[in-house]
């Protein structure tokens, strides 16, 4: 079943991005929620709230898990997630003497998001890379094509002429203050989600932090002072980041898609699509496919606004939309990093 | 990969929905431009356009068509849409000497519009069934419920007893409103998308109409005056449409969750889902969800009206949005039916 | 104060509608809620529910009606919206005898919506018949221009000959299929919104339905079985109907802007817009500002879904997200078929 | 003319905000816009690029300058923009000798955007002050109420009992992490926008940078390396910061509206609406607006995201459709602080 472009067998090589998905597998989400549970069972037996044995007994049925999917689609459509279904098969796993000690004290959107806060730290990584390559391909194209005399338009008109070197940098500099923004952002967005059922840690009493502070440096999360469950505001920044890389690239597609239109020829696309009616053509399909991505992640951050309105301790509605919406987001971000960085390359500017 | 909800292999269950999803998996889209393949050549046989021997052999290397999706992918990648690729194939399962006849006069968006037409008839199909059996479960509901008294709330606040009728018709009115106006957009969806390169059939001379008259009806898709590839009102009033019925079933969710609030208990539900933390919770997650799929679709509705911005006679960076955002939609709006059913299915009024 | 392009005494003349804006000024507006409160009395004491003293009081005391809008607008500010303190007023200045028969049996939400509902019965004249003059444009230049040969552009590339008239029907054919749509629509926005508290007219006891129909016929508005307060499908309707209309005309904006390139020059514009700096230009402006106003709509009628999220009898925060998006996308609906019709005439196709 | 509700003479009292709209009063603009002339023309004396005896005419001519409004209007409507029509007039009022010498070398978007930053460093400025006392009623609250017992709710349902410090730290801590967000993106947006036609300066040749380091001084904005006419970055950045305020506030008012639920109590409200057919109900409209305006935001940055898709050097269609949005976000924003300050001072959460 293919109802999305990022998962479809042939879409997907055009407009996903396989690296990326990877971190929306099955298998990675699992991994995660598992790293989790195995941080927390050991955090806990070092500060005396579950036994060592109980501990031992957690890791070990961890490593050899194989969780029954079929069992935990049916459960996850009952509890609206997957956590609940995981830890009762974990707990089975792990055998009744040490069952009541596993997940001890969480809380299902912990597992959730941390497990999430540890694969976008992986994505984030990704986007600083790339954006680092789409900025060194555009100095390349800056250092081979900066000074070719082209014209400026305003408005959809030519205004005058000016240096390539002007269109190159005003698409570069914004990928620059991204990346900086990005550092900013990490911050937030890499934390250690962990407040048991209503954020307080109440099942732990007084060895709240201490368990807290021990899972933060097991799982390399930032330990922040209470568990945001309904405050999404990294959530939203995030997003709101996400869009505006793409918008920045979207507009580089735009540029270079009406930059190389037939008449106007000012810049020369070494690749593009064909045509099923009109052999003859050269389409800009990358570029077309970075204003895509553009308005579809310029759509989607709408509803990640939304989700900020969360109600009460923790919004099924609200923190459900996060999932439809932000893995997507992240994706398409990679898909369009990875399209400006081929597509970079493949053009010149030419001469008036 | 499963970057989306709907291709989740567990989340799929809660927010997806099989029945519709399978509408937009490969296979059924491959057979589908496959089946406008046949179609033209047949006709453009019938009408003398090519001979009968080529539309013989083109049929006959369609029965037996097993594409290399890897190619195709990878074609997909270049060519921004998969006909190109398709079309290349097939050619060659057709051979050197009819090879020409193949895709003769037609465009890539001939085949994917098309394609996706002959699937939203079914899509809308089921969507007729599905808004009857929730409009049924509502009478059921109204008949054994309806007297029962219940509080009506304005701005959040008790305001004035009424009875569960009231509530009730709230819900099923407008939908049946949704079934009415769906037939009205049957007609602009249901249609043949056949226009050639630059949506005037040139390729075929005179014999353009009759030709596109018998695929129309060989399709069973309406016959339209010409080609609408760059008119997407009909797409974008679709999409409409569908997030009006996701929105009036979010109205129900959200009211179906206010009401069951533990403090309320206006309304009892008999099954709900578990949490890992408070195992005497009975959460309203399909009420939730209702309310999730409702702004999830009222997030995307936005980009398919920015698709409407289509250049001249054909736009790669707002047709793929389309293909980005309406399966989903579609498939929400879907997977908000089904679960509507559910719901209604397990509620009860509790007089006051 | 004009923090809206629409209000803003300079800008309200590119992107605004002078007699869209009529409808939405803060007199007809109060015109409109009076004659609701007129209609009320006038049928409660014709079916015997207030004495025809107290109607012809109310009727008097309407006539002569100066609100006090300072206080009004304070009002507004505590109750959220102004029907409280309008009532009130009008209470005050009918006397002590027949203040309780004013606005007796009804609420705030059947005056406002009923009051819009009359304002935007308004609107869509207005729109029939701008899109009618639209319509008209096209076909002349269709008449004139319609043989010229010209470029078909895909995917930003020059694709093959066609004669203009190919163009032209692409924008004037979604707009007759609006034409038609709003006809559609149409019964479901003129209706009158009379409920009372909780949407029974249970004030009103089996008098409901007559005052109801009476009310109807004096206000030229349809009657339906009960109050939609909650029902929110019309107007989500309406306002995607009004982006559909933009969306097109948006479309029709940006190919005239890019067929108007200086390079491609397929299309000579009469007139244009001045730049501050580059005298020489002729700016595609109305172009422009219909890509604009496209995607302005495009924007907002997210909103417009999200606010049939509406908590049960009535929610003031989701109505009141209608009245912030509703009239600014009715009034740039205006605006963009005010600015189409002029852009038509001020167009030639020039042979290639 | 009151189309917006930010304009309207009486719900601009709930959802405007005075002290904002003054910022976007058309005295306000066109001095603003008159301030960055005066600017300019000193700057240029200076480095000896016009007569000094010029930049005394010039700035003469603006002090006691008085627009034709009627006219810039109509020319506005042509132009697509205030600026030609006003450096016209301008020009007019210097007189025939020095008339070339006013906006030299400076192009209309440079006027503008300056124009905007030189307001929104106010606005920032009135952000950071109304976070703070946002903040500090959150601390008091805390302090009066903090140890308050209450119920905490997970996905609709009571879960467990907490103190009501944790939720009112909920609401708090976003603010906070606001603030700060808000020193980092203050420095992109408080900067001088200067390029001249094409964003070279080309027509100031090698005095480019000098009278622009002159300019940002005498303006006390940042001096950025080049004009970032077509880099909205930072506008985009903006934007989403507006929302991300309005939806942790939206967040805060939907918790007070569904604790001062009349079943739930567990907040109490001083004040509240009246409604006009149920006197005995106290609605909590300032919690409603804050979700209004949340949701407001959050449909419109949307927009401001599709805005950073700006062709070339200028997009007169991207330009605009900002000047659509960001004041309405900004002045949104500005209302639910307002009203997000007046309303924790009236709530008080009641011991279960």
């Amino acid at each position: 079943m293919t109802v999305s472009v990022f998962d479809h067998p042939l879409l997907a090589g055009l407009l996903g991005d396989d690296e990326l998905a990877e971190l929306f597998a099955l298998r990675a989400e699992l991994d995660a929620m598992l790293r989790f549970e195995a941080a927390l069972c050991e955090a806990e037996a070092e500060e005396g709230v579950i036994p060592e044995a109980a501990a031992h007994a957690i890791r070990r049925a961890i490593e050899g898990f194989r969780p029954d999917t079929a069992k935990l689609r049916e459960d996850t459509a009952r509890d609206g997630l997957v956590v609940p279904g995981l830890v009762s098969q974990l707990r089975a796993a792990v055998g009744a003497e040490h069952a009541a000690h596993v997940h001890f004290g969480a809380t299902s959107q912990d597992v959730v998001d941390t497990a999430l806060a540890l694969r976008l730290v992986g994505a984030m990584e990704i986007f600083r890379a790339r954006i680092g390559r789409v900025v060194d391909a555009l100095d390349g194209l800056e250092k081979r094509d900066g000074n070719t005399g082209v014209m400026a338009y305003t408005r959809m008109q030519a205004a005058i002429p000016v240096t390539a070197e002007r269109k190159i940098r005003s698409w570069r500099d914004p990928l620059m203050r991204h990346r900086a923004r990005l550092e900013a952002l990490r911050g937030h967005i890499a934390v250690l989600h962990f407040g048991g059922a209503a954020g307080t840690l109440d099942g732990l009493g007084p060895k709240g932090p201490a368990v807290a502070g021990r899972m933060a440096r097991k799982l390399g999360l930032n330990l922040v002072a209470h568990a945001r469950h309904s405050e999404r505001d990294a959530q939203g920044d995030y997003a709101g980041w996400l869009s505006l890389v793409t918008g920045s690239l979207g507009k580089m597609g735009q540029d270079i898609a009406l930059l190389s239109q037939s008449e106007v020829g000012e810049i020369r696309l070494a690749a593009g699509g064909g045509s099923s009616a009109m052999p003859h053509k050269v389409n800009p399909v990358k570029a077309e496919m970075l204003v895509t991505l553009a308005r579809f992640n310029a759509t989607l951050v709408s509803g990640m606004h939304h989700a900020l309105v969360h109600e009460n301790e923790r919004s099924g509605a609200a923190w459900t939309l996060e999932w439809m919406l932000l893995p997507q987001m992240t994706v398409a971000t990679a898909a369009a990093l990875r399209t400006a960085e081929v597509l970079v390359g493949e053009i010149s500017f030419v001469p008036a």
